[in-house]
């Protein structure tokens, strides 16, 4: 039996966002992954310069063991396709796990999966929660019930080590995170509200109008 | 003025390898992003189950100021194909930087440029460095001149952002780390050395052929 995995991916995704899991969770012994996107074909990242084959339609996976729904500036057109918001409701309610990275916790928001829950989601995002009925919190994960947010890009990948201990046990974990050799060591303090201002006007420039929604 | 940015990919990449680098490199201000291949088209992943996209065949790229080599499974086919070694060759040749994550390091030694440096890439290859006459450390980063390699997998994204530093200076460089919320909590150690004796049994089955190389 395998664990059957899909990514939905979208034009304007973040890439890290969704190979980060990916690259954990295939791992993971007998998974089957698949990039699922509204049709086949190439799907292009935030900054164009990057393609992604999306292998599967949605309309051709109608289920899923988890379901991983990254972010990126694109989600803001995922969330206004109502197609693609049922598909999400239709595979979260066959899934193990429902996890997002970034802001893919919006798209799980408008797709009412994250009502009455706890979430987060990238900083710049994080009040947006609440439109959807979601309490926001400032932890890197979420798990609530079945439901696992990742904070912003890079939690991706403490979320799905995260998924794998609970999946796999804490060896297969561990194994997976020694194989990436995931021991970081970051140059620089990563926590937006601890930043100098000159930092955070250089993420004003970086992130647009994401960061005024927040502010 | 753009700052030009060559990835290679390949079929066998480790997605992580590139999109680390890439969403961090992506960032700086006035950089122009290129993934090149052998030829045009999707390569696929050491899984197989995700496609990127070569924009450009290698014959169509003449230059780089930055080249990044990512490693996977798929690097030993690289390092038998003398037409790409040689296109590996004439970028450097034109490189304010030449790198490499994980196996990408065994391309680069391969193609010469490690010849009498330090260098690093993932664990279980490290040995393999010395038949490129390349000294293997067990830093995270080397850098030597203008060649930068990276430890293994996820080392990327530090590598990254150790490059971005130098480009564009620390505000610029924090200002991207925070903005991919990059403030890691690794569940377990990932340091293999220090690993179990049934946690470094399941990197035998993960990584196969490759751990007997270094054993």
């Amino acid at each position: 039996m395998s664990l059957d995995i899909a990514f939905l991916i979208f034009d304007g995704v973040m890439a890290l966002d969704a190979i980060g899991p990916y690259d954990v969770l295939s791992n993971i012994p007998n998974t089957s992954i698949t990039f699922v996107g509204e049709t086949r074909g190439l799907k292009r990242n935030q900054r164009g310069s990057l393609g992604l084959s999306a292998d599967r339609a949605m309309t051709e996976v109608d289920r899923a063991d988890i379901l991983v729904v990254p972010g990126g500036f694109g989600e803001e057109e995922v969330r206004k396709n109502p197609a693609m918001l049922e598909w999400v409701r239709a595979i979260h309610a066959t899934t193990q796990w429902t996890t997002s990275v970034c802001t893919g916790a919006l798209i799980l928001g408008a797709a009412g999966v994250l009502k009455g829950l706890e979430a987060t989601t990238h900083w710049a995002a994080r009040e947006q929660l609440r439109s959807f009925g979601a309490t926001p919190v400032t932890q890197r994960i979420v798990e609530q019930g079945k439901v696992i947010t990742a904070a912003g890009v890079s939690a991706g990948i403490d979320m799905a080590l995260h998924l794998s201990r609970r999946i796999a046990g804490d060896e297969v974990a561990q194994a997976i995170q020694v194989g990436i050799e995931y021991d970081p060591q970051p140059p620089f303090d990563g926590v937006y509200e601890r930043a100098s201002a000159p930092v955070k006007t250089l993420l004003q420039q970086m992130l647009g109008h994401r960061m005024q929604m927040s502010q």
